[in-house]
């Protein structure tokens, strides 16, 4: 999806994200009230569904009606190592164990090492393996069930994947997979196969238990293009279409556009940035919607729709709907100033650090339990 | 290389194939008499190398130089498993081992399961599957030295040979594959991509055992467009470029054209074939370079140059030179018939057969041991 307004692919995220947008021209759907109603019942509220942050979806109310006749899903979610994890890599991943736990799921974690290594011409492989390692860290560190949890390594399992994927790719032409992801000529033929591979988690019990599930994929929605032809094969393999729901993006410390990239140290926070480099960061980076004095502050008011600082509160570190309304009631009034809306978020980024770095830690010791066994 | 007369592909040969036309179109280079004399000297005679049936190579020279400092090279060769191994399958391995024996090497002896899959729209994964398991006891069945033979088998090695494949693929465009497999808009990405996991073998050792040693791949010409590619990639990727050795096709029974094919049975003798079966289709399909009527054949005499039987003489089964013109001279000056000629190579392939046959069954028991294990 490319205009003058956004892009949205798997390898690129500018502009001002058109969501509306995106749910006509992906062909997905809005999560409606009746449905995020039926989600609350059977797993309670959560503010990423309530605030739409995951925001549309495919095929719920099917995997809900097997859910309901007693046929339970599995999740299939992933990381691609290709740099540090920061804050827009948590998000998902937090909600996908919220999922995990409300609804008692086996994950699938694929971490496919070997894309970015096939899709960015500075990336060597052994680097690839160093962010593989770290990335694991911090998927461990939220608390995923270790006896739910399977991650499936591209290069480490590829004798389980790789035959799979020559399935899904005998059913894939290249013409299907260059208008989808805007390759050409030039793509090496590793960009131009890799996308079975990212199809495989998505029927994994079939193949390791001969059980066929249905399976429910988050994801942030510039994915979409992956799972688009992953749903379009699937059937014709006997498999089924996995279901998906699908976020938006964790704005980048510089303001509305785009999304936070590990690459861009300016528009990121990191899982291991220390509380100095948080506050540095979010002083420093983070966009405000405040006035330009603190006078006119006071006067008119500062716009939380376009802060940084209150946009990752909504995002992420206020799940308290009650105390979210007062502080966007606060800064909007401009009783609240731009400094004390930062410090706010200062404190709740690094709190949550605090605890992440500590299970960080020690999830170095428990890598292998994560590691799928054949 | 596709021109009126003859075609000549991976997956296609067929018309008078013009071998001293592909020597000059694939850029390969023709064996010639010092350089036989040089692998005389160390390995002894072989009657494929002066009857020219392995008639050109790239890097020979390079190899035996580096043979002449220590620097041991290992073998690399294999098998798509389609369907069940003809007589033209077995020649080229059966030089595969006298090398082996003769040169004390390592066999990487691959079988791309996935291959004829992914290019066959008719070929299902589980039949695949089951000529692998048929094809492995023929390739046993010609006495590989277990201890030195390692078979590879793509779906189940993946682990072992995606990672590498990546690293080809990343150096592989589109366009480079394209104009050298002939795959077009409509190939599927798994067609794509698969040149990169033929080319993984050719520098094992540096993975398995991290020992850079040079290799040498034995293969008839028809695969010569794969290993073009390789020769291409590996120096860019760190690893020597593999030296070759390239045979002409053991002809079909129909005639001089093309090559004997397993899904032809009109064409093919296959491993299994029994003794009647050989003599049914010797006598019915064999073409014949004898005249039409006996009398004029004992007046004008055969063609031997033409007649399949003694094609099959000259290709594998009467490896002495001296009885090999005795019987050229008489079928051609017409005191051999057609039919004695026929009666001879029968009675050397059922003799042949029934001791492959024998060991094939033996071969049974030893898959395991052949299978490289990680």
């Amino acid at each position: 999806m490319v205009d003058e307004k956004h892009v949205v692919t798997p390898w690129d995220v500018s502009g001002a994200v058109d969501y509306k947008r995106l749910i006509n021209e992906f062909g997905i759907e809005e999560i409606g009230p009746e449905l995020l109603k039926r989600i609350e019942k059977i797993a309670g509220k959560n503010f990423m569904l309530d605030r739409k942050i995951f925001f549309a979806h495919r095929d719920l109310k099917w995997l809900l009606d097997e859910y309901d006749k007693g046929n339970k899903f599995f999740l299939y979610t992933g990381r691609s190592p290709s740099g540090p994890i920061h804050l827009g890599h948590l998000m998902p991943w937090i909600f996908t164990k919220w999922i995990q736990d409300a609804f008692d799921c086996e994950l699938y974690f694929q971490f496919p090492d070997e894309e970015k290594f096939l899709f960015r011409k500075d990336l060597t492989y052994e680097d690839a393996q160093k962010y593989l390692h770290e990335n694991m860290l911090d998927v461990i560190a939220l608390g995923f069930n270790p006896k739910k949890t399977h991650f499936i390594i591209n290069t480490k399992h590829a004798d389980l994947l790789y035959p799979e994927a020559c399935k899904v790719a005998k059913k894939l032409t290249y013409s299907m997979v260059k208008s989808s992801f805007g390759l050409d000529e030039s793509s090496n033929v590793g960009q131009i196969f890799y996308t079975s591979m990212q199809a495989v988690p998505a029927f994994l019990p079939s193949v390791i238990k001969g059980k066929k599930m249905p399976c429910l994929i988050p994801y942030a929605v510039d994915q979409d293009p992956h799972f688009r032809l992953t749903r379009d094969i699937l059937p014709k393999i006997g498999h089924h279409k996995p279901a998906s729901i699908q976020c938006s993006f964790l704005p980048p410390l510089t303001g509305m556009d785009g999304k936070m990239s590990s690459s861009k140290e300016y528009t990121a926070i990191y899982s291991t940035d220390t509380p100095k480099e948080v506050e540095r960061k979010i002083k420093k980076y983070a966009f405000s919607g405040g006035r330009d004095t603190l006078e006119e502050h006071r006067r008119h008011g500062g716009n939380p729709d376009v802060d940084i600082s209150f946009q990752y509160l909504k995002y992420m570190f206020e799940p308290d709907d009650k105390k979210l309304r007062e502080i966007y009631n606060s800064y909007k009034s401009g009783s609240k100033t731009s400094g004390e809306l930062k410090q706010i978020v200062i404190e709740k980024i690094n709190s949550f650090l605090k605890e992440h770095q500590k299970k960080r830690e020690l999830a170095k010791k428990k890598v292998d339990d994560f590691i799928y066994k054949k």
